[in-house]
C-alpha cells in the first residue's frame, strides 16, 4: 500500500515543511528520514538542537529509492549518511551527532556517572515505554487498551518522579528529553482514541510534556495533525504493516 | 530454589576464583556480579582490560543481601557502585568504565563514525544473537532447537564477515569483542547439548572465537565447567526461573 492510498501526504507539512525547506542544500551530513517516523524524529531534533549543518532527505518507506537501499539494505529510517558511510539506529545516531559535534550545547552530561544515569533512562524509555505505547495504539479490546494504558501511566509516573525540572536533567535540554519527545508530540492520537490524558499520568508529567512540546527544535519539526492522522488510522485499527506494527501484533520486540 | 539445591557453588572457581581473590580490598568502584552471569561477565572483562582498581562482590541472586537490594531495588546483576551511586545495565556499564577511565587501552574507537559502527554491532549482538542463543538453550523440541540454531548461525556468519582480524575491529580488543565474549566461553554447553559447533557457523568465526577465549581478561574470569553445568541444566530442561529464562519461555524480550 502506498502513502497516497492512505490519504497521507508524502512529505512534511506545517512548521516541519519550513525546516525541511531550509535544509535542502547538499551537506556532508545527510539525514534520511520519514517525516512521520518518531524514531527519525529523535535524530532530527538532535541535529536542530546542535545547530549542525545537515541536508534533509525524505524517504517514502513504501517506495524506497535505489540509492537509499544501496547504502542501507534493511531500508529502515532513520539513517545518517556521513562521509560515505551509512549509520543507523536512532539511539546510536543521537549519540553519534553528540560525538561528532562536541560543541555546545552538550546533550549528555560530561560526568561519567551522570552520563550513565542518563543512558539508563534512555534505555528504559525504549524498553518500558515505547512498546506499551505501541500496544496502546494497536490494542482493539477495551481490556487490552486498559492494560496498555496502565503500563504507559506506570512508566510515566516513574519517569516523572526523576524529572529535575524544567527538563529531565535540569536546565539543559538533553538526549533524555529528545528520546521521549516524539511520543509526547504525537500523544494527541491516544488522547483522542484511547482515553490517555497527560494529567492522568501525573501533574508533573503534564507540566514537563507541555514544556517539551513547546521547545523550538521540537515544534519546528512537527507536521500538521490533519496530515498525520491518516498514518495512525492504520495503527488504531491494528492494520498497519510497518515493522514495529507487525512486531507488536505478533508479540515480538520492535526491531 | 537456592544455588545449593542446584548443586552449584555460590562463588567463582578456577581462574576466576583467583581473580576474585585479588579484588577483595575496598575500592572506590565495586562490581556487584554473579560469577555465572554472562551480562555481569561483560563488565568484569572490561574492568580487567582497563586495569582499573575495583572490588569484586559476589551476589547470590537467589539470596540477595539487604545492602545490594537497597542500592539496586530491582536486584539484577551486574551493578557498579561508584561514589555512592548504583549503575546498572551491562552495555551502559561497559561504556561507563570507558568514560570514567579514559586512559588506554581504548575499548571504543575515537572516530565518531567508527564508534557508531561499533555500537551498531554491539546493539545487533544484543538484539539478534542473545535471544536466539537463549532460545537454543531452552528449546525442547528438535524443530525449535533447529530453528534457534539456524538463527544463531545466521547471525554469527553475518558477524564473522565483518571481523577485521584478529579481533572484531582489528588489532585492538574492543567492547564489541567483550560484549559477545561471555557467550563464546559458554558455548561448550550448546556444543554438548544442542549440536552447535563453532566451525559450522563459519571457519572465520571459529578462528575468532578460539582467539577471544584465550584472551587473558577472558580466561582469567572464567570458572570451571564442572561447577557451571548445574546452572545450565535448568535452562536445558527449560525450568530456569531467571528473568531471562522466563522472558524467553513466554516469548517476551529479555529485560
Amino acid at each position: 500500500m502506498g502513502l497516497a492510498e492512505l490519504d497521507v501526504v508524502p512529505h512534511a507539512t506545517g512548521a516541519a515543511a519550513k525546516t525541511v525547506a531550509r535544509h535542502q542544500e547538499p551537506q556532508e551530513l545527510i539525514l534520511h528520514a520519514a517525516w512521520f517516523c518518531p524514531f527519525a524524529h529523535r535524530v532530527w531534533i538532535t541535529l536542530e538542537e546542535k545547530g549542525v549543518p545537515y541536508q534533509y532527505k525524505e524517504v517514502n518507506p513504501y517506495k524506497k529509492e535505489p540509492h537509499f537501499l544501496a547504502i542501507n539494505p534493511k531500508g529502515l529510517v532513520p539513517v545518517i549518511e556521513y562521509k560515505g558511510k551509512a549509520l543507523s539506529e536512532s539511539l546510536i545516531l543521537v549519540e553519534f551527532v553528540e560525538d561528532a559535534f562536541p560543541q555546545a550545547p552538550n546533550l549528555l552530561p560530561r560526568d561519567p556517572v551522570e552520563r550513565a544515569e542518563a543512558r539508563r533512562w534512555i534505555d528504559s524509555i525504549n524498553k518500558q515505554f515505547i512498546y506499551p505505547h505501541q500496544r496502546l495504539l494497536q490494542a482493539q479490546s477495551v481490556e487490552d487498551q486498559r492494560a496498555a494504558l496502565d503500563d504507559v501511566y506506570r512508566f510515566l509516573r516513574n519517569f516523572s518522579e526523576s524529572i529535575q525540572g524544567p527538563y529531565f536533567l535540569g536546565e539543559q535540554f538533553s538526549l533524555v528529553d529528545i528520546v521521549i519527545a516524539p511520543w509526547i508530540i504525537r500523544d494527541w492520537v491516544v488522547t483522542q482514541h484511547r482515553g490517555y490524558r497527560r494529567e492522568d499520568a501525573s501533574p508533573k508529567w503534564k507540566v514537563y510534556a507541555d514544556l517539551v512540546q513547546k521547545r523550538e527544535s521540537v515544534a519546528n519539526t512537527l507536521s500538521l495533525q490533519e496530515h498525520t492522522i491518516g498514518i495512525y488510522d492504520q495503527y488504531l485499527r491494528d492494520e498497519a504493516e510497518s515493522e514495529a506494527a507487525r512486531a507488536v501484533r505478533e508479540g515480538r520486540t520492535i526491531p
